[in-house]
């Protein structure tokens, strides 16, 4: 952040000022999650510090559904660290919550109060309904989920939730987590075919009789949880996916279907040693990819889009969206935008200035010359909001830097190839000729010419207020058949605009075809 | 910036209150360059903007020293351009010098009393020696140059100073800036190779009767300018150079005889068609190139250091350093380091007591269990001090973006090699397995089991302060033949640092041999 960015902030740094600060503690069947929240109620929140531990409660629980001496020793244990991090941190405001394994423990009570005496940490447990709940809040506050259904698989149980115009419809719970499966169905090492098989006929009734959960046009797929990120990954690494992203990323049937194969006949020995196999996950791997597949294959989806934001996001939106209504962002992109923005603490006024004119070209310049309309806006939006945020690392080469920032963030709600786009508009804000680089297999038809155009009209926007002081206010764009004609509605002297622009009119002509002269308005 | 920086910031934010912008307008016989420095008075600084602009003001000057019309109009209307910017951006303090070209016009009044009139920009006419000063200025606040020589090259002449304890002893200006080279002595296209003799043989005059300027063993050569920059990209692109860094490139004299023997026979055109090339310096690329190489061989040193802060830079620090004595930084590494820390708010207690556990677990390991230690020290607090400035990008991955602010900020002073390594340091703080990665081609015998053997260090360290709270006040470590025992004095409740201490065991026990206890003293 520079200086300069210092005291922009200053200047409304009221906005900022109530800042806080939230512990999000998830007690899973199989692994123990802590998050630390930093937010701003309803501006701007980020992750500042994060624990997870393997801990394997459900670990031969059975169908007597009791919590095992050694399982409830290694929890306590880390409830007890986790209690005390977040008193050495001075976090006082902490959610924790259990779910599937301690919701059906016939002990739980027990194991509660030795929870809270030894770590000062009081437990809340979720009933299925409200672990769903949570799933699908966490799951449409981070997608571009308006219908269709949330998958959230844990250690312990399997949530199904139906979402119709954002709203929650319909929400289920089954015993089908990734730790239960492998004790119920697949007890040998390397799991029998006869094994894997009776665990796919077992799901095929389950979602079969759940007449509700089917595939229509409009309807989308997110899952939720640790064992779809692992399949995720395991189909990246096959694939040599081109960004180093998991929110948001879309795993078709097939991947699918392929990661059961890869991990079939291993054993977890052999499991550990496939690339991206987190080892502590190689033995309920085979499960979990089992039932990703038959989610699938039985919904009638041909691919799901991955949410790295399940229960604990939801926990923590019902805090950050808390007021009027149901915590739901009016808007996940323009929310994922405006966060960003905030987090790098953008220059608010150029960068709404430099969208208007963005955007006000783009509007001008007639359908004719640019055919691939659709979605475009959006993108261009967003870059021109976000172009200047690097400036938060450097500003040499912050047209660099931003993309590199957009990339690492990801901005929840849109896709991978979305984002990419974004960031390469913000990489080719300055200068550089603009190309897809390494991101052209996520690329559609068009891309390379939707990228080099929206890129000009950034540029030569970013050029017409170089001096950063909304000289030029307006602008209007006429087009002739080899030409066209910009038009600088200023106040003031404009001939840092002018001769900035002047440096950058080939860019355009490159995009367009056409001449570009540029006169300021009487 | 995370907004628990933010709040770490508010807290001494009236150290960052203090901040100025300065712009330092260079008006060069080849090119013209604005930048714009915002900077806290001997705390930090960074350019926060920068305008460069090809005028080529010397061209046609000649023997009678008169700029030409064209020339002339070319500047005023940049200048102009410069002076609207600065009133445009609100910059009010502005250092504008005219260096060689200006100096020797014998048409200077006229031309500066328009210049003024034009720009409302007031131009001081730096002497050759003043010139020289400045140059020297912003070479040894920028580099590890005690002793040795600085050589700065413009458009108009070449100044060379001689430096001793890091003061400036003799210093010399001569008429040989690339565009005098290029007009006096290689007027043909491609130029013949009698017109490259003559100018070699002209070189070794001047270099040869300048008894002063020679190698001797602890000298150091550090050449400034737009044009060794450009030989310096040239020969990167030839090695395919590892980092994407000029300021400190340390260029040899078989680098600089090839990148000569590259540009020689070849025509302007063909020339401009050369990786790394800039069109515009495409022409006075040769005389630059033989110049650097001249310089080198008549001196006897077989390499140059880069700097990329010359005059602009010197007039910057005599502003920044303003005070009792002269504008110099005590250390240079140390400000770089400080600078750094400072434009990502560290956090400066729990940098500084990571700084001290690491140290004092490195005092206290015998010298048998590490053998390379020249300069690790120095590498090692660089990385403790700033293990955790990537949290200013995000939480998450901030080891990796850590090493990414480190490589793009280039901490002048230390060398590419050392930046690599203290950036690798940082990227493995908190986890993976070290590597050289991509930058094994920088490194020297054992910088493999240094990186690792440091990383471990440094990963104790961030373990053992898990909590931020100091609650690990200080360590003792003791080894015996297969063992190393590492004693905790601890104040309150040290089970977080246990317990995350406990977890990276193994990465000590790879890079040193010694099976690790951690024991809590009473």
């Amino acid at each position: 952040m520079t200086l300069k960015q210092l005291h922009t902030l200053s200047q409304h740094s009221d906005v900022y000022k109530d800042s806080r600060r939230l512990a999000v503690i998830d007690l899973g069947s199989n692994s123990f999650r802590l998050i630390v929240v930093e937010y701003v109620p309803g501006l701007s929140f980020r992750v500042v510090d994060e624990v997870a531990e393997s801990v394997r409660l459900s670990e031969g629980m059975g169908e007597e559904n009791i919590l095992r001496a050694a399982a409830m020793n290694r929890a306590a244990k880390v409830v007890q660290i986790y209690g005390a991090f977040c008193r050495a941190t001075g976090i006082d405001d902490i959610i924790a919550v259990g779910t599937s394994a301690i919701r059906d423990a016939r002990n739980q009570a027990a194991f509660l109060t030795r929870l809270e005496s030894e770590s000062g940490i009081r437990v809340r447990v979720l009933s299925g309904e409200e672990e769903a709940y949570y799933g699908y809040l966490g799951a449409v506050n981070s997608t571009a989920l308006d219908d269709g259904f949330v998958l959230d698989m844990g250690g312990g149980s399997l949530q199904i939730s139906r979402v119709e115009n954002r709203r929650l419809r319909e929400k289920i719970s089954f015993p089908l987590g990734a730790v239960r499966v492998l004790e119920r169905f697949l007890k040998s090492d390397p799991a029998t075919s006869d094994e894997v098989d009776d665990l796919r006929e077992h799901l095929d009734d389950v979602f079969g009789n759940l007449t509700w959960f089917r595939y229509k046009p409009g309807r989308k797929l997110v899952f939720v949880g640790g064992g779809v990120r692992m399949v995720g990954r395991l189909a990246q690494k096959q694939d040599h996916y081109a960004v180093d992203l998991m929110h948001g990323y879309q795993l078709t049937l097939a991947q699918a279907k392929a990661v059961r194969k890869l991990l079939a006949d291993k054993s977890v020995a052999e499991r550990r040693r496939i690339p991206g196999m987190k080892p502590e996950r190689a033995d309920i791997s085979l499960g979990t990819a089992v039932v990703v597949h038959e989610a699938l294959r039985a919904s009638g989806f041909e691919e799901l889009t991955i949410s790295a934001q399940g229960v604990r996001g939801g926990l923590f939106y019902e805090r950050f969206l808390a007021g009027d209504g149901e915590p739901l962002f009016v808007d996940v992109r323009l929310a994922s935008v405006l966060n960003l923005a905030h987090l790098y603490r953008f220059q608010e006024k150029h960068a709404e200035h430099i969208t208007h004119l963005t955007l006000a070209m783009y509007d001008q310049l007639p359908a004719a010359v640019h055919h691939c309309r659709e979605g475009e806006r959006d993108l261009l939006w967003a870059a021109s909001m976000l172009h200047d945020i690097g400036v938060a690392i450097d500003y040499n080469d912050h047209h660099k830097h931003g993309a590199y920032l957009i990339l690492n963030d990801g901005l929840p709600g849109y896709s991978h190839r979305e984002i990419a786009l974004i960031a390469l508009l913000v990489r080719y804000h300055r200068k550089g000729e603009p190309k897809l680089d390494e991101f052209a297999p996520l690329m559609q038809m068009h891309d390379e010419r939707r990228l080099v155009q929206l890129a000009a009209l950034l540029r030569l926007a970013e050029q017409l207020d170089r001096s950063r002081d909304g000289v030029v206010q307006d602008i209007r764009l006429t087009t002739g058949r080899d030409y066209a004609q910009l038009e600088l509605v200023t106040r003031g002297d404009g001939q840092v605009a002018l001769w900035s622009v002047e440096r950058h009119r080939d860019v355009f002509q490159q995009a367009f075809g056409l001449q570009l002269e540029v006169v300021v308005s009487a």
